[in-house]
């Protein structure tokens, strides 16, 4: 039976930075890293910035520098000096060919909404920002083609796109702060994967500037174009580290004119995958999301912040999103679905609806959860792809090894992509607890030929791991490329590619 | 109004090759082209390859080698004198080690399937075929996660997959030819790119061999994996040129349940374009090709080939094709859209059906033409995308510049990635008249910021003409990428690139 989502849940969703006041230890002591062989910020470097973007856009007080310095989750922090705001492609273009020539490292920053350390420096690295690189350049209504500068906020775009009919095809929890450069540099994921594609498929054109300060113009608005190599995928997922992107085309798919929704509760993991199984056979083309939430991970949000499930208990949730066009068909498909799952058994409580403030607040459950956890304490935070029938179990694994030590080991993620974000919260972190957990959980994962880093990338503090997921010839091949593109390596250092020999 | 397909039209569907009998001129000849300084192949060469594969897969009888030296529109051909037949992916890495430390060019071959002469040697180059590289070496029914070698045949994984409930989610006509390694070095784009999207997001991972023989093992099977750079986009539409694809992972959608087509003829190009937004607006999440056929397209097959089509003569045809889960919302749909766009007189005649027999004959209509086109006689083929309010102007302005002297100037694609196929067609090849058709035509794409070749690549003869789709800074850039992955130039060589200076 479906009952109705209770409205009265006190659901807050502001994006806030990490709730703790503490920052975090200096990296390089933290995790022991040699600054590389780079120039030092000279006075005559920052003069050649203030002439290039004046005073406003160059920042080099120290207290202003510091939320540049420092990741969402605060695990990492840097020590920059000098924080560039540049407006247009050319202006980042000079500032690349002037720390090329100077051998000044540099460290590309979107939303700094990154989750394994990419968008900070590591030691004085110059930050170049595209905050201020916000402006959409054109929506082509028919083609539903985008073009927009690297800097511009990923809901912004979506809000704007969405008044002509448009949606951005991906979505995630930190689509308020993330710029949409950030996200074709780390090949961001997200919540519609499944029914959208990935960057890789949607995005048609990059501009990007190489280390050497040379604009790359493969901005192509064309959905097909087999004319030579496809570059722009060099930069769709390489982290900034081969270049920086500038601008983006983006293949954005019509608007829903029907969305629905439901929140389901389900006893066991195979009791998900059949649901799963169902949804995609009865749901088929209007499928767009399919989430897991599991008991201690939707615990995070109505213990910390209050927010009411619309169902009582269960083991596992799961949260089901359509996008069609045609409201009385969806619903027609979707009611199909759970008075079949609901009535074998499979599915034990749910609650559906298509009413936009009750759909909000089931999206803010599940994207609330990554915030509410950095209020449990210290949050090693995992996201990994493992084949389907394996999803869950090293949940299991991870309780079975930590077990009591931890105030929370959790699992939810996008079971339609395969993708699992694992963490263990513990009251504060602890490097004895870090060895216990890594690389145990990257080589289990590695064991059952899963990927360590599903979407949030690689940054700094996976760079180690990559070989858990690659092939030594792909390693050397990733090396050769950067050697190639960077070979004074300014773009983006100690990140993305293990230490090379 | 509806009306039923007639069904005693004579459909010949069998995929044959050219009808002419006339072997091409020499590519050497034609295209005067200068052969690069590999070695020549000696007996001790051939005993190696006798050695690793056996006689029976080593071919060197000059009639034999005929058929892999010639291309299917018969433009092209080469004098190769050495077909060799690996079967695994090992065989290949050792044939590729030898040729790199001898200095021999090869050139990759599936299914011989190309349109720009990339798939047959030039000169005397090696062939590598992938005929019998044929096995699907996996299914996965719950993720839809398949697993073949690069010589399956695209039709036959199609059928073998369709067994377990899934579909291959590239379509085209060449598929009962085609080879998946092909259609991924080339990266094919076909009649459901519309609904099921390009290769680049639909391939997971790539098996390929690099002209030193290392074997670059990125065959991924997850959906997400952002571990460092994403190598296989190197080889997805890269033609053989950095390295020869030997497996390749692919998502496979879930085969709709239900198929719907429609057949429809309009007056002008612009209700073309109002029936193609209106598609897209009401049917939404089912559309899964919107094809353009103009009538002396239409013509091709209806007159060489004496097949009917459903409809009287209108100077557009529209074939429209739905795939969905529920075939009773996906004819209310369809056919809402039908009695509206027809209601108004957008649409001026039409035929509906899911009869699979009728929608067969429906795609013979459009794939015949490619085929049919060659009875004209010599045929210049242009495969351009253009932006899609330009899209059909091409063909007036070709009309007016070669008019009386071609047999044929017709337009026909698909409309729903821009990709428009033109093509003009001659009683016999002339030099003269390439001379006024080229470089006239990629001019005019150019000028429109069309790419000179949508779908159908690079190969041989596009070569020269890549730089009116591509900067000067990407040329580099792809020049810098071939001359670190294949330093010998010994991969398929004389294509894609421009010739360095």
């Amino acid at each position: 039976m479906l009952r109705k989502l209770l409205t009265n849940g006190h659901i807050r969703c502001a994006r806030r930075f990490s709730s703790s006041k503490a920052i975090p230890e200096l990296t390089k002591d933290r995790y022991n890293v040699k600054r590389g062989e780079y120039s030092l910020l000279t006075d005559g470097h920052m003069a050649f910035f203030m002439n290039l973007l004046g005073q406003n856009r160059v920042i080099n007080d120290p207290s202003e520098c510091e939320s540049y310095n420092i990741d969402w989750i605060k695990n990492v922090r840097g020590q920059s000096r000098c924080i560039l705001k540049p407006r247009t492609t050319e202006e980042v273009s000079k500032i690349l060919e002037f720390c090329n020539e100077n051998k000044l490292a540099v460290c590309p920053q979107g939303g700094n909404t990154g989750l394994v350390g990419g968008s900070v420096p590591v030691f004085d690295e110059i930050v170049i920002s595209t905050a201020l690189m916000n402006q959409i350049e054109s929506i082509d209504e028919i083609s539903g083609v985008i073009v927009c500068q690297a800097g511009c906020i990923l809901e912004n775009i979506d809000q704007q796109i969405g008044e002509k009919g448009l949606m951005v095809p991906l979505d995630l929890g930190a689509k308020g702060s993330c710029h949409i450069g950030g996200n074709v540099s780390t090949n961001a994921g997200g919540l519609r994967l499944l029914r959208y594609g990935n960057l890789h498929g949607s995005v048609l054109g990059v501009e990007a500037v190489k280390a050497n300060g040379e604009i790359l113009d493969c901005l192509s608005t064309l959905k097909k174009d087999n004319t030579g190599y496809h570059l722009k995928h060099l930069f769709i997922g390489s982290e900034g580290s081969l270049g920086v992107v500038t601008k983006v085309a983006i293949q954005c798919p019509t608007k829903p004119k029907a969305i629905n929704m439901a929140f389901l509760g389900v006893e066991s993991f195979d009791s998900v995958l059949t649901t799963f199984r169902r949804c995609k056979n009865e749901l088929g083309e209007i499928l767009s999301s399919f989430e897991l939430i599991d008991a201690l991970s939707l615990d995070v949000v109505t213990g910390h912040y209050k927010m009411q499930s619309p169902i009582p208990q269960f083991p596992f949730y799961i949260l089901i999103e359509t996008h069609g066009s045609c409201n009385e068909h969806d619903e027609e498909k979707l009611n199909r679905f759970l008075e079949s799952a609901m009535g074998d058994g499979v599915v034990l409580d749910g609650t559906a609806t298509n009413q936009p403030s009750k759909m909000k607040q089931l999206w803010e459950l599940r994207e609330s959860i990554t915030q509410g956890l950095l209020m449990d304490g210290y949050v090693f935070k995992y996201d990994l792809s493992i084949p389907i029938k394996e999803f869950y179990a090293i949940v299991d694994v991870m309780n079975e090894k930590i077990g009591k030590d931890a105030v929370r080991i959790c699992g939810y993620g996008h079971i339609g992509d395969s993708n699992i974000h694992l963490n263990l919260s513990f009251k504060e972190y602890s490097k004895e607890m870090h060895n216990k957990i890594e690389p145990f959980v990257y080589e289990y994962t590695s064991s059952l030929k899963g990927s360590v880093s599903a979407e949030h990338g690689i940054g700094f503090r996976k760079s180690k791991y990559v070989h858990y997921s690659k092939s030594p010839a792909a390693i050397n091949l990733m090396q050769d490329i950067k050697r190639m593109m960077d070979p004074n390596k300014i773009l983006n250092p100690y990140k993305v590619l293990p230490e090379s020999s």
